[in-house]
């Protein structure tokens, strides 16, 4: 079965574009400019809008139309963004797509203050631009609260990982279960919601999100290790010099002689670790297995998303969520 | 006419109990215990709670039962807490309520985190603990919203003032009506609107609110810099020292001879001035009579607050805020 991701690149291309401008409607320059500027630094960066795209889709395949879902589509990309500006304050990160972080371009209290007006932004994209019926709405917006809630708590647990002694896969599993994958989830379900799905639909596309959500995360971790700093936009390895518990290193740690973690321990957490280590522990990871470890993992959760579409109606929407189940192990950046 | 401070005192008390019952179901401890017990940690400090009271009385003035209110009360006072947090991170303060700051209890990762997970417990508190009517809830929404956006932007040009050149006294007032008074002003018509008033005694009572405010935050300025250290929970002329440029500086530019301004100078934006510096400043900036002048405007706008009250209904709920007029402005602490 061939899903041509050539075709799913141009159908979220076309998609993002009017996500993007129902985005900025919202985002007009007001006082302070230096405000909304900083604000929306990160979203002109650009960024894969596969958020927006769950949305769109889950409302389409449950019979909705994509105006209804316009807005919350906005909203969901608005929430990622802000949760990545306040992520690279917290983690100190200097690029994001190629350009340089927004706390580091503005200083850190625009940086906040950038991410703070974003997460209210999501909440005014919703009320201040649906038309959907006010027990629709509230329904989303509970959804979409309860994956920033989570996002908070996957952050937290995230950052308490480098100086935790002993995180099992099933911790990391939780942590981004809760940092990322959640809102994937409230993603299709605030799609499947709009476009007016029951129960069941609501369900099944967000456990397919989820799933989805976890292989994403798990790929994310791979291509931070294995890709290079131009296709990434941001240094390879910041995992690594972060001390990031990722599943790759949790492999590792198992798996690793005495001398190869020493290697691999010279660069986790050691922020200014050199570009010679930092390879040198890319190679030993590699070597170990851990990273296709990792990606196997990735490919057993984009299987189990694609089975949960099975049960969904045979339409062009659920066509093009399985090409996603099949680009998020596949992709390179 | 005298109100009895003493009895506000006892009734804000009383109230304040129901809302902060309110607000920890919502703050109960989960993973990660650190990221929650961070979160609740201003509010345990204590506060005035004056936004809460405002929800509650308004809602009583227009005929509606605390009950209805009590879910949106509790999420104006998150709001608040969300935005202390944040602050005292962008404006690097080490002390609030006589305790730690939570960036400086936790580290400025859990700051961030924590002022986040409440800006969204804020949603959380009326999507899942309001039983009022959808579009009664998303009216209510809508204003918070409002404030929370309204709030990054007055942050924002606070932090742009002190090196900013030539700040006016307009410059100043627009920029608390964004900071302190577009929340105050929100809660009373959230409290209106839920308590089922009509567009007349909603704006009658944002107006009111908004006046209170202005006059509430000009005070604040005040007494930061003639109370003391124990009074305060936190450092005395801490504004001065972070260059804030409030109205009793730009009145005391105004004023002041060039060595009476250069004596202001050693300490305008000296993170570090020494005690005898500061305690110099304040005398002087008292004997320019630009503390008097700032008092004045207060009790300007609360006297304007006043008199949009004898617009709405003669209830207890109307005492209880003219009772608030004379509070703000006769308040040490």
């Amino acid at each position: 079965m061939t899903h041509r991701p050539d075709k799913l690149f141009k159908n979220i291309e076309d998609a993002t574009s009017r996500v993007d401008e129902f985005i900025f409607k919202f985002l007009e320059p007001r006082e302070p400019k230096r405000l909304y500027e900083a604000a929306s630094h990160i979203i002109r960066a650009g960024g894969k809008r596969l958020r927006p795209y769950l949305v769109l889709k889950c409302c389409e395949l449950l019979g909705g139309d994509e105006g209804t879902a316009l807005p919350f589509a906005a909203a969901v990309e608005i929430l990622h963004t802000f949760t990545l500006i306040h992520d690279d304050i917290m983690d100190n990160d200097e690029l994001r797509r190629g350009v340089p972080t927004v706390h580091v371009k503005w200083g850190m209290p625009i940086g906040i203050a950038a991410g703070d007006l974003l997460f209210a932004k999501v909440y005014e994209a919703i009320l201040k631009g649906s038309s959907a019926p006010p027990d629709i709405i509230l329904r989303c917006l509970e959804r979409l609260t309860d994956a920033a809630i989570a996002i908070c708590e996957g952050q937290i647990l995230d950052n308490s990982f480098p100086s935790a002694a002993d995180v099992t896969e099933e911790d990391y599993l939780r942590m981004i279960g809760l940092k990322t994958a959640r809102l994937f989830q409230a993603s299709a379900e605030i799609g499947a919601i709009a476009g007016g799905g029951d129960a069941k639909g609501v369900g099944l596309l967000g456990e397919y999100a989820y799933n989805l959500g976890l292989s994403f995360q798990l790929v994310d971790d791979c291509i931070g290790l294995t890709s290079d700093e131009e296709i990434l936009g941001k240094p390879v390895g910041s995992d690594l010099k972060e001390g990031k518990k990722t599943l790759i290193i949790i492999h590792a740690n198992k798996m690793a002689s005495s001398t190869e973690w020493e290697i691999i321990g010279r660069v986790l957490g050691v922020r200014h670790a050199p570009k010679e280590d930092i390879d040198r522990a890319r190679i030993i990871l590699k070597g170990l297995g851990s990273i296709d470890y990792t990606l196997n993992k990735a490919r057993e959760y984009a299987e189990r998303a694609r089975k949960i579409l099975d049960n969904l109606p045979r339409t062009d929407a659920r066509e093009e969520l399985y090409r996603l189940t099949e680009f998020v192990v596949e992709r390179r950046t």
